[in-house]
């Protein structure tokens, strides 16, 4: 269970309320997860993470797809189940394919080995690779 | 230095000069970069690691610059300096610009973040996210 | 269910009971968790381990609250699951409200964010944080 | 160097030195640290990560001393370089003893090697650590 | 669930058959475990990764039970729960005691321990570990 | 620099030089490398930091140079550029040969690969590896 355990939305305060109201409209769906209902008991974080996220996950110079791809490749690499379960729901709700999350966890393994295989052997960075 | 040393073109045996070549003609490059000459005492690890990055790099359901990005993006998560040198001109060269770039670290450090909080919180999975 | 099986207060040698009882005696409570019964196949590395967070998590010029607290940061980072569990428990037997819960998540969440953004950008150190 | 280099006070745009400005005055220093100088390139993200650290690090129900070393107890988990020197200076500055930072630093190794440990030996999670 | 559903023998098209058949003819194995299934919607990678892992684990300089010993270190230290229990089981397969297991969670604790501590301190590399 | 300073042998107080001299005793060498010069601004620690290492480290069921190799191998997972170093060495000193080195980078990068590839599909753990 939670640690805070979770608040509902029907016993939710007012700036609570609002959140939650923001985040339902902004991504269009009737209800919250677990993850601002566990967050809600602390109003200022609760404000401060949504804000934050909305902000960096509106489509810029990247689309909203590849971020959430972005998203779950850093899940995956941080193994928080939770996460993962929810940028995969987001990021194909988004529009990735199967195929699409296929080649994504490819990509994902092949830096996490390759990351530890260049640290390993103790490699220094070529000269070119310095802006 | 490198661990084994690095292994120059000019002093590699022919199915490392194979390698090399390969290398520098799949990415039209005229260098080979220290992290391959360091494998290349290794040469069936240098084979079998440049052919699953060729593999898997290659534009599929996802193009080169989003391959890229998430590259980068794991790299930074696991801060393999290396690999954020190499990968960021790896990006760039393939069209990241710099409001991607700094979109994309964005990103990767807000998923740090709440990869965090929601284990932190030990939030369970909401059964939508369960397929 | 733990590799090696958990070994019972009823079923423990005598150099087993005594560092059971003295984690009793110790923390002032009539049970074991799990981790000291799992680690009590290897008795060595139970005590060991256990003279070890005795030692370290004993008040000196941190308080023991302080100390539980980092303990769960720790764990947090690393999303060891058990361990948020068991330091979220202990934490709060030393002192710590739900309050400094919450401030404490957003501080590890933030950390654990500019970690990233800041090797993502490949900053150098200032010459004034070089003592 | 940094990714997209530093922006120095002189050159920067008026919203970037409103943040410069803030950051000075809010901890009493006369110069700004490379890691803002850097994320000045895109303003969006350094005013609200400043934004969100103003808050965070706050005296709150912890104080400030609190804050700061549980911020360098996540980067040393991390293994941010950039981090630790900042972050070991503002512990320093916020009181931080050499012998807060040695009992810091075994608390930080000692979550880190019984993390592993109790997942290692695949422990259950004992009821009594379920709220 | 996984992610994109298991496939099963009986509906896997030759490709993966193939695969599958020679997981089981060199573990000397009469089924087949759920990463494979989970990895079979994408022959592709399906392929690669099973011709890599067999390339990787075969005995060379290292004997089978060694590499199964790190791979479960690794996974340990990564906090991989099916890696885990997967390579427990092939580690015992291949020759690892209780004892051996005892010691290795040991190993992979301490190098977890002393992995933060040095960095937290920031000692430098002594100039005898540059090769 | 390292953040509390190095002690030299010179100007150690008794306690620590009884533990240099037991460093130099065990490992047969004639000068003490930096992360034990770190640690020796807190005694206590660097007691039982170095009792741990040499119980955990001497032969057992698992040779030295096994635990060497786990060590190097943990090590390179968490990127810890000073653990590299010199584990690296102490591995060689041990009688790790360069193919031996090689190999063991081979499996932790494909430990890495995969740990990320079964948590990023979310597969479920057969019920044949739980005990």
């Amino acid at each position: 269970m939670a640690t805070l355990g979770l608040v509902e939305y029907e016993d939710a305060a007012p700036e609570v309320r609002a959140v939650y109201d923001d985040i339902m409209a902004t991504r269009k769906v009737d209800w919250i997860n677990n993850f601002w209902k566990a967050l809600a008991h602390d109003p200022v974080t609760l404000r401060r993470t949504w804000q934050s996220i909305k902000e960096i996950m509106a489509p810029g110079a990247l689309d909203a797809r590849t971020k959430e791809m972005v998203y779950l490749a850093v899940s995956v690499t941080n193994q928080c189940g939770y996460c993962i379960a929810s940028h995969t729901a987001a990021a194909r709700k988004a529009g990735m394919s199967d195929q699409m999350f296929a080649e994504l966890m490819a990509v994902v393994g092949m830096a996490n080995e390759t990351n530890r295989i260049v640290t390993g052997y103790q490699v220094e960075i070529d000269p070119q690779f310095r802006a």
